[in-house]
């Protein structure tokens, strides 16, 4: 069982709450500028102010840190600083940001952290660090920036079991695929676009191989279901292989494609994955675009809500670590010496759930089948998908404009792997001219919003 | 200076609450069906148990209450038990429930209300009441059901100062606009198809005139601007003059009709209004269709977010009643003495922001102008526009089917007094053959999402 996270009471921070931050970038430097320019209505809604007496960044060069009492290179310095209440980790990044949290907590002060990637993969061992030292690990900021998910999933859906999540959680991959379909251009062409906005850094990998949307999925599939962190069992596919024409087959059919982080609690285990999804055009999901973030949520009891945003940038970012500060100042003020909610919202975590093979889901698929435009060739491939027990929505045969003519098959609902098997032999067919691309259509049992 | 509210600690309570429930209505045989059906998962998030320990409903007839040790048909027993912890408040309307909830705060016992007319016109007295006897009113299931929206209010977005907000906050309202533009419907005819399908009234009044949405309005307006709770002063405008033509009229224009309760801090003061608002078609908030809520918020710094999902029902609505409770269970189980967050979430209110008049405020209009089809009205209407500082933005004239051809006309932003005084003037022409049907439209500044 695990045991409850404990917040310890600072008497002398009753009225006011002193701030470290660890790294000024984007998001500490937005943190910085929210705390002055919202400075007045904090004091209305808190009686109390949220100080910044210490700033440790690896370079001073160009920052706004006039009226701060201590400034350094040293992100250590800060940890060092006993009259530091709260750190604030916005350094990102695993060297030194993991040292910095775990130094932080140790020393018995609070941290407030938007590093999704420290979270998603050291998480079960700050957590537990955090809850030894009787201090709390705060970290609305690592999922969505300023959309408060976190306190959704934990706090405002408590009455509910969650039956399954669906996020649009990377920017960068929804601005890619909305220009993609919107403008009928290549992967290619829009991500150099991406990345000359800034949008999308050099390496763009984290941002479109899902790297990045798993570690958020992670996080919210902890909270949803109370199961550790586990983003290494996380299932991880990218957009790269996406074309413009399957954007526009997709919306024959009645879809749009989205780079989706699914969580689902199904009957063999829990299901965490990352993926291009086809859902339906109707849904408000299918429907954010850009560089916004969206999450559903299914609840047994609440049924599917829907929260969107930014997903990301300087003071969107800001908010949510705010709003951690506020939630921490409000609980030290109040004088809580025990906890309130644990980090992932469970009092006992569920370990009896189980992250199952990605080959073990159920789904419907969309099929992309780069066939020889030869008589017979569909008879052939419908064949061997009853064989195999596949049975088929819907297909698009167009008329060949040269020798290859692609078939788009729908299936019905059925297992990854008894589906790949059957891909496995159309793909060996003589008439079949390459690899089929495959992606998940998610249908969500129906349910509306 | 307003005080913090102050949740007492229950020693005995701190692994078990123990609960009344008052009501056996909807929401309460919600609750009831929740706490039973998800027992399991609640042990695990809260370790502890929710137990209701007594029922109080006017008649017992029909009701699911095996198991439940004490039962009457008197309300004012739960109130009367020495051993509740907290009472549910679920009778619904002004009487008894007012007498409910001030005797439930009086005995010292905490309140989880969805009671959004008594929170709305007595909250002011109720928090204060509560206050005072150092015990929570939690009301999150009074807005909107299921979605927490409060707690994204009040805790999630506090970073921000919270420029405006814009919510479907009635699913009868949205569910008979819906309908009417879908299917080219009468109003009247869809009002009486929803009294069948049993999603409007008897006495459809507080749905459709926009009464059950000024309640809400008014509980998001508090939180959002730390200012008292003022139903009073919160204009409401209804649905009924609305035709299938305007519908399709601002389709033309790249509009959609949806009735909106808007909370906006202005230059003069704060706008707080209910009714039929034109928005654009590209926002998610426009494709809220049927039965379902919706809420855009907008704050300083994360900007635009939208919160989502079914906005009444047994399930959804006992949904947030639990998460009250939860959250209840864990600031007793940490042994709090004194506030977490204040009711509407400042810790001092700002009493010098003042709601302003309707005619007050700014705002772009549609106009559906029943002009006789002679030469030279349109030239009258848009000198007597001219005169009073009116822009037109857009108009359209289509070719006469009858003596009368209806004018649409859209203007750029304007003070509605103004514009007011313009509309009598055109009213009084000659060839104008009736009332100008006046529909505010609102660009929410330009911003996504």
């Amino acid at each position: 069982m695990s045991r409850q996270e404990v917040i310890s009471l600072n008497e002398e921070a009753a009225k006011s709450l002193r701030l470290g931050i660890c790294g000024l970038g984007t998001v500490g430097t937005g943190t910085l500028d929210l705390l002055r320019e919202n400075a007045d209505e904090i004091r209305y809604r808190l009686g109390a102010e949220l100080e910044v007496t210490r700033i440790a960044t690896r370079t001073l060069e160009g920052k706004k840190i006039d009226n701060i009492k201590h400034v350094s290179t040293n992100v250590f310095d800060v940890i060092n600083d006993a009259s530091i209440d709260v750190v604030i980790e916005t350094i990102g990044g695993y060297d030194p940001a993991l040292d910095v949290i775990r130094g932080a907590l140790i020393s018995g002060k609070h941290v407030v952290t938007a590093n999704k990637a420290l979270i998603a993969e050291h998480g079960n061992e700050l957590f537990e660090l955090a809850r030894e030292n009787n201090v709390a690990l705060a970290f609305e900021s690592s999922v969505a920036a300023g959309i408060p998910i976190i306190k959704a999933l934990r706090e405002g859906l408590a009455g509910n079991k969650i039956s399954w999540l669906a996020g649009i959680i990377n920017g960068t991959g929804n601005f890619i695929l909305t220009e993609m379909e919107s403008k009928q251009r290549q992967f290619e062409e829009v991500l150099k676009e991406a990345q000359e906005l800034g949008y999308a850094e050099a390496d763009p990998t984290f941002d479109i191989e899902g790297i990045d949307a798993a570690h958020k999925l992670s996080i919210m599939g902890s909270i949803a279901f109370g199961i550790p962190l586990q983003f290494d069992k996380t299932y991880t596919e990218g957009i790269s292989s996406i074309t413009p024409e399957d954007l526009n087959y997709a919306n024959e059919l009645g879809y749009k494609i989205k780079h989706l982080g699914i969580a689902r609690r199904s009957k063999n285990g829990i299901e965490m994955r990352v993926h291009p999804t086809l859902l339906s055009k109707s849904r408000l999901l299918a429907n954010v675009n850009g560089v916004g973030n969206a999450v559903l949520i299914h609840g047994n009891m609440v049924g599917a809500t829907l929260y969107s945003g930014p997903g990301a940038g300087s003071a969107a970012t800001a908010s949510a670590v705010v709003a951690d500060l506020i939630d921490l100042a409000r609980h030290i003020q109040s004088g809580i010496t025990s906890p309130v909610y644990p980090a992932l919202g469970y009092f006992e975590m569920r370990n009896e759930l189980t992250i199952i093979e990605i080959g073990e889901i159920e789904a419907e698929y969309y099929l992309r089948i780069p066939a020889v435009d030869r008589i017979g060739v569909m008879a052939q491939i419908s064949g061997i998908l009853q064989e195999h027990d596949v049975s088929i929505e819907a297909v698009i045969q167009k008329e060949a404009i040269s020798e290859t003519v692609p078939i788009i098959i729908l299936t019905h609902i059925v297992t990854e792997k008894r589906l790949d098997q059957a891909i496995a032999e159309i793909e060996s067919l003589a008439d079949v001219a390459g690899k089929i691309t495959r992606i998940r259509v998610e249908p969500f049992n129906g349910e509306a919003a």
